[in-house]
């Protein structure tokens, strides 16, 4: 898949006009870095405010989840995507405060959710025993993933920002991580929504066995995503890409969306460009696979909820950076005197 | 001063309440634990929005600018003044998106400016020669810092969020951290608006000339705010006992306004607990200071502008905190099963 690349001469006159503005050089620290790689997305400079911003949840369960990796139980997941039609999750509150509006892709819930359109199947299959899908639902699934970029950046969003939900869906996560950056279970297994330590070792037992499983593939990222990934990180994978395929920033979440974005950059290097990282979450998995894309994330502030939250938190920084590029005077306009 | 304490029982509603929000305990991090503190500062939970967010940057200007201690000239000051009315400042933008208005305070500007009411005199002592303020001027500027906290309060004012003007006041900053922590010189001296090495090495003996100076106050916060501080920092350590004596939450920013605050717990112990400190500076004096209150800033982005465009860049993540504990459904209301 043909990456483009940023937009060279708008980066270089957002920095030039950073220069101008009535600050010294650097001030507003990483604003300023984020308003020139706005200027490289959009193509413009100064970069123009968002015209819409999309969440996109992806919503899947994983037979691993029946295992006991996690402290919630797999109905779980089709529960929270009723509560994120009905607007009262940590998504639709954080994207309300963003300016964002939410649309949720039911790809592999075990259940019955209000739009079916986009299910590949009833859960991916358990991780540790049996492929997550079948090399025909894992090319669905990524293809699912750029048709709904496509539909988003058709219909006028500009700043794209997936999010996750599924009960077990950080064990396909990590597993992937380590497949792709060749990493012991333990270095990237994490306590996910907040197992205790007998769910921790079966949690780990669970990545080890799909490790184990996933060596005979190699490390081909879209392999990996059938084999111990599963329908959502395929989907993820292929939106990603397809995103950047249209120049539409992004804007990425915790370990769910970082493990996704680990694989597309894997398929289509450099496609990093058109990211950043909203926030550090505590799975060490997200943090290795960030280390590796080398995109440092924006906010720390402990959250591991998934569903698109810490990317939204970030998307005020976004905005901030963008106003303060446009709206600034600069040191002509405002008859302030440089430096001596 | 006597410093009210924060509502017990509201914190505590507000942590009973996070635990039944559809989410895993703690899975929001740090958005949880603002929650409960803007319950404790309200004194009601679910905490409300702010109703008015004002920022305040108390300009002022230094002697000690004469000695080449910043890049810029000193008449930069009543420009920058200026800029703050015409809106063009990147406090006027950042506070636009924060939902805030700017009020600027000039107590000490070298010039003139449209209000001079506040103006205790033209530019602070130079502090390596001669005391920054007479005792008398300290008081004045101490009582003026309460006076505007209080008009804010009595106007509506339910977030404050300080910040700072003034060419070379990051050298009175630092010492002044100096001067509470016992610290050496080398170990607060900061780039400020980014400074070359000779100016470094001005900056560093104008600091320790203070130091030296101001071992005869001892470590009292009060005389040292005018024997090494400035007007600004005896307004600022004012404004922010006030604020928490008038039960309003303040965001703190950057190296010159964590100075005062140090200043202000000294004079005050607790005070600090009507406080969320923004995000960190470079400043190594505002990483001391932060560290000496035990505040843990929300951003570390390398922003190092001052006016208080970092805490108005946090405002965000307060606002997203209010948002989430008051909005979100609780498991029971959403029909979502909890931890197994």
């Amino acid at each position: 898949m043909e990456i483009p690349v940023l937009d060279r001469i708008a980066m270089a006159a957002a920095r030039e006009r950073q220069a101008r503005l009535t600050k010294p050089a650097g001030a507003l620290g990483r604003l300023e870095e984020l308003s020139v790689w706005l200027a490289g997305v959009q193509g413009m400079c100064p970069p123009r405010p968002f015209a819409q911003v999309r969440a996109i949840v992806v919503a899947g369960d994983h037979g691993i989840a029946h295992a006991g990796v996690s402290a919630y139980p797999p109905e779980v997941t089709a529960q929270m995507v009723a509560s994120f039609a009905a607007g009262g999750a940590a998504v639709n509150v954080l994207a309300r405060r963003a300016g964002a509006s939410v649309r949720v892709v039911d790809v592999a819930v075990d259940g019955w959710t209000p739009d079916q359109r986009y299910k590949v199947r009833f859960g991916s299959g358990r991780i540790d025993r049996e492929d997550a899908l079948s090399a025909d639902e894992a090319a669905h699934a990524f293809a699912i993933g750029r048709a709904v970029a496509d539909e988003e950046v058709d219909a006028g969003a500009d700043l794209l920002v997936p999010g996750d939900m599924g009960i077990g869906n950080t064990t396909p996560s990590a597993a992937l991580v380590a497949a792709l950056l060749d990493l012991e279970p333990v270095a990237v297994v994490g306590r996910g929504t907040g197992i205790d330590d007998r769910r921790w070792m079966v949690k780990t037992a669970a990545i080890r066995d799909a490790l184990w499983r996933g060596r005979r593939v190699g490390g081909d990222p879209r392999l990996l995503l059938g084999v111990l990934g599963g329908a959502d990180l395929a989907a993820l994978s292929g939106l990603l890409l397809q995103a950047a395929a249209r120049r539409t920033p992004v804007v990425l979440d915790g370990v769910v969306v970082c493990a996704a974005a680990l694989a597309a950059a894997r398929l289509a290097p450099g496609v990093e460009r058109w990211w950043v990282a909203g926030h550090r979450s505590p799975e060490p998995a997200q943090q290795a696979a960030l280390a590796a894309l080398a995109l440092e994330p924006l906010l720390d502030l402990g959250m591991r909820l998934g569903e698109g939250t810490g990317g939204l938190l970030a998307v005020g920084l976004l905005r901030a950076a963008q106003a303060t590029v446009a709206e600034m005077a600069t040191f002509d306009e405002a008859g302030v005197t440089g430096k001596t």
